[in-house]
């Protein structure tokens, strides 16, 4: 299994696939289909089983998916199985709402810290955390091994964040301020600008409704 | 040109080009090609190609795509050449955050409404909009002709929430809350859980890599 042969639109899908699994786990489900998987999550049937294919053979026909199993599975190919501290940049109203998600990734995935440049936002506590100066970051990333990065600082001041987080030894980032970021290819970068989220959602608007609200 | 034609993946890459295009445009940049565009978005340039054929033959052989041009078309094709009004829900931290975000938004696209279901909430001002109670929804949202809705409300909240966004006449949902909505199927939802973003970037990281930092 090469993280390279698998397309990103697939590992993006296997949270999603994670999420309602751990769903029907805490209800006590244990077996579900490719059918149910598909209807749930809007998507085809056979492009799950297709997806989860990649990772092995988790399926038996006419029975279904082991719902504990194919958890344990992807939590495995997602390396969520594994301690991974991440460190948050930017403790505006973005960060502050982004650390509350902290109570979400139960898995070991967890925000350590947590850094700003505005002088009186440092020492502020979020949860758990203390707001810390930026000239830490180098250090914290170091000794708490963080691995992973999330830059919600204002636009004009992510590329500096970025160039200080992948030198402090950061391998991924995920980014939500709304810029292309300039990374050295073994630095991998998401983007969770929300307003590509909204655009791709107008696509589906119908034509010509502007003016009549939905009656259904 | 067919709405479900089209493959949701080609749906979300398109603001992500129209970010990228916005972006040579201001630098006054009037040409790209398929090459390009890929190098900085970390994508295949015959996928580029392939995504933007769907909608016409914008490219010329040698020259490369017109930047404004493809930016016209662009925001035709994702419906923001026509003014879209938007409803949060949820005025917490997230809803701040995004309400922020309205800056970014230059197109049409706009929150134009704020609801919180937290009495005190009620009456705080939001840069230029006012929270709103729920019980002003169903009405807000036909007098401003609204048809997409965000959920930044907490999760046991969410389901609850869409369907009074969806008894208004809402069409799509952006929705931030980590739980599954059930929506009847001609109202779009697109989920914007950070959490999955967030796991799907853990999948890049390197194997047994947990102890030592890169030092490139």
């Amino acid at each position: 299994m090469k993280s390279d042969k698998i397309s990103e639109a697939v590992v993006r899908r296997l949270p999603v696939y994670l999420r309602f699994l751990n769903d029907l786990n805490k209800r006590e489900i244990s077996t579900v289909s490719s059918q149910e998987l598909g209807q749930k999550l809007d998507l085809n049937p056979a492009q799950i089983r297709k997806d989860l294919a990649y990772f092995g053979d988790f399926g038996r026909k006419g029975i279904g998916y082991d719902v504990p199993y194919l958890i344990e599975k992807i939590r495995h190919i997602l390396k969520l199985d594994q301690p991974i501290n991440v460190a948050l940049v930017g403790a505006g109203n973005l960060g502050h709402a982004l650390s509350n998600y902290n109570a979400y990734l139960k898995d070991t995935m967890k925000i350590t810290a947590v850094f700003d440049a505005y002088e009186p936002k440092v020492g502020q506590k979020i949860h758990s955390l203390t707001v810390q100066p930026m000239s830490e970051l180098q250090e914290t990333v170091r000794s708490q091994g963080i691995r992973i990065g999330i830059i919600t600082v204002p636009d004009q001041e992510a590329q500096n964040v970025a160039d200080l987080l992948i030198e402090a030894g950061i391998e991924a980032i995920l980014n939500f301020a709304p810029v292309i970021l300039k990374t050295p290819p073994y630095v991998r970068v998401h983007a969770a600008d929300f307003t590509t989220d909204l655009q791709s959602l107008a696509y589906y608007l119908q034509d010509g409704k502007e003016e009549e609200p939905n009656e259904q």
